[in-house]
This record gives structure tokens, C-alpha cells and sequence, in this order.
């Protein structure tokens, strides 16, 4: 509430607008998900100028990953962890994501899971932007079966959140404090199995139909 | 807000007392941990006589579950999930976690992991239940090499931490209405090479040892 308390005769700063570009855009993205936003509404919304959230954010993509407070894009380092062989993929992602969580970034990303657990809108849009960014190109640099890229990815997404759960947010021993290289060669094998060994034989009746 | 107004006259009652002994409870295990805190010293900052938590919880143990709102002791299903062929031990405690959560008790569940997300007591007293009550239950059920047994565990914790974020807390799809029974054939191999495989050779300076 302490937020929109102005003093008397200041007028809307760049900050603020900021802020209700940013607020308006949450609203949108959760509602309609990343397609259905436009920047062109997330502007009516806030009442601005379309040409003001260019001006501030540049593209579309770079005011979700502010509005959801991502500190690092992580579609830009996938290309790296995904390149070279293909028998190593495993390790090579469990690696980069422990490099980043346990670097200065860790905080401010922890605070985004926290704000996405205990928030529906935050929730929406995390799993927006895992399923459109993160999904889509872990699968497109892996040249993944599209009958089978969502599933893969998704299992990749279990042990990852696990990982970051166990290791950064509820900080269970000896897991929170392990060597990086130890959690690499434990869990990059999972990983690997997930994304590119053959997938089990399925159960005889089709994902979904059960009660 | 409103749950504190009280008809005038009222006096604290039943309900009340339990309240104010299940607050005591969960500052006195976030911050004793589960072995320091005692019920003489919860009775003495709730201002109530020990016999009255004994008379309301019964065990430490009881008192423990409700001041962290679990809606079922995973501890009493760890048993019937790892009895049986060694082989089958993985498939039989995803099966066994998502009968848990697929079930009316995964709401509330859900309302408990959210809250440990955001909140640094109830945080401190999950890994406490997790690696107190679940690791030592599941460890001694397994008959782990005592060595090797923390690791172990707190990898399974990863695989499940990551299955209930992704299907019950976030519903990333297709993951979230996925066929338990995929799931479990997914799935069941990764815990049982975290619990019962012979472990990847360590890197060759010790966990713990980096900067």
C-alpha cells in the first residue's frame, strides 16, 4: 500500500512509469500468456505510448524476462551447454545451471522461485516462460523427436527444479554444500537418460487418460 | 485480519490454546531443531502445563507434524513403498508419492511446500522433518551403506522435490496431467540408481572442498 503513496506535487518519474509498464505487462502475460500479450495492449493498459515500452524494454522478450525479474536469460546459455557431444549433454547442462546458481545471480533468481510459489500470476508466467523459452529451445538445439520434446524437456524440468529446491531454496545437507562437479556426475547421468537415451516402453493405455 | 476479532465476553478457548502451543512449537523446532527443542520448554513459552501439549499432540513426533501441517506422516507410507524386490524399489516410491499427492491430501500439501518457499521458519523446520524423519526412515528401510546413505538420500529428495514442483506446485504441462503410471516408468529408474546403483566414481578432491 506504502508503494502508491506520493508525496504531495511529485509527478510520475521514469521509475514509476517503469513500474506500471512492468505491472501492467504481469497482468498480461499471466492472463493471456506470452503469444496472446501484445505490447500494443500491455501500453493501453498502462496508459502509455506503445513507443514508450519500446523505448524502455526493446522487445517483447526482454520486457517478459523483466517483468517475471529473471537476473539471467537462460535461453542464452543453452546454445553453450547443448554444443559439443552429444553423450555429455547431461553433465554439460547440470554444470551451467550449478555455475549460475552458485554465482552472484543465485540470489536474486531464488527470490524469483519464492515469489512464483507463493504467487499465481508469477506462477503463470514462470511456467510460460519454461514452456516458450526454456522448452522450446533446449528441444530446437537438441534436435529433439517432436512426439517426444515435451515430455523429455519436462522431465528435465523435474530434476532441475529438484536440484534447486534441495540445493538453494530449502538447502537440505549434504546436498546444499556438495562439490558442483559431485552433483555433475550424480545427477548429469538423469539428465542425459531424460533428453536423449531411449525413452521406456509407455503403459498400454495413452498419457492423461485417467481419472 | 479477521480470524483475531472476538465477540466481547468470549474467553480464549480450546482452539486457541492449541494455536498458541503450535506457534510455540514451530519457533521452538525452527530454531532448536527437532532433537534440541523439548516439550517442557514449548509448554513453558506457550504458558501452559507440559501434561496439557501431551494431553492435545501426544509425541514430540505428533507435535512436530502438526505445528508443520503435514497432512499425512510420509513416514508411516516409507515401509509398505520399499518393502519387497530391491529392484522394484524406485517405481514403488514415485507410485507410492503420487497416490500421496494425487489424492485429497495433495492440497493441502501444496499449501504446506508453499509456505516453506516463502517463509524461513516453516523452511528450517521441512528440512529438518526431510532429513530427520524421511532420510533416516527411508535409509534405515533400505539398510544404506551409513557412508554413502546422506548422498543417496538427499538425491532421491532432488527427483521428488522436482516432481512435485513441476506436476503439483508450477503444472508445467504435459508433466502435470501426465499417467501416474508414465510417470513411474520414467521416473522409478532414476531414484532407484540414486538409492540402490553403485555410485559414479567422485570427482577426486572431496565434496565440500571448493571455493
Amino acid at each position: 500500500m506504502a508503494r502508491t503513496v506520493r508525496r504531495p506535487g511529485r509527478r510520475p518519474g521514469k521509475q514509476d512509469t517503469r513500474e506500471v509498464i512492468l505491472a501492467a505487462a504481469r497482468e498480461a502475460f499471466a492472463e493471456r500468456g506470452y503469444d496472446g500479450a501484445s505490447i500494443r495492449q500491455i501500453a493501453g493498459s498502462a496508459g502509455v505510448d506503445p513507443a514508450l515500452v519500446h523505448h524502455y524494454f526493446g522487445t517483447k522478450d526482454q520486457l517478459f524476462l523483466d517483468a517475471l525479474q529473471v537476473p539471467i536469460d537462460p535461453t542464452t546459455l543453452i546454445p553453450g551447454a547443448v554444443a559439443g557431444d552429444r553423450r555429455g549433454v547431461g553433465e554439460r547442462l547440470i554444470r551451467t545451471v550449478l555455475r549460475v546458481w552458485d554465482s552472484a545471480a543465485g540470489g536474486p533468481a531464488a527470490a524469483m522461485i519464492r515469489s512464483a510459489v507463493g504467487n499465481e500470476l508469477i506462477a503463470r508466467m514462470l511456467r510460460e516462460f519454461i514452456a516458450r523459452r526454456i522448452f522450446k529451445r533446449v528441444a530446437a538445439e537438441l534436435d529433439l523427436d517432436p512426439a517426444e520434446a515435451p515430455l523429455r524437456v519436462s522431465l528435465l524440468a523435474t530434476q532441475i527444479a529438484g536440484l534447486i529446491m534441495v540445493r538453494y531454496i530449502i538447502k537440505v545437507e549434504p546436498f546444499a554444500s556438495a562439490d558442483p562437479e559431485l552433483i555433475v556426475a550424480l545427477v548429469g547421468p538423469t539428465v542425459q537418460r531424460y533428453l536423449i537415451d531411449p525413452l521406456p516402453a509407455l503403459p498400454d493405455h495413452p498419457p492423461g487418460d485417467h481419472p
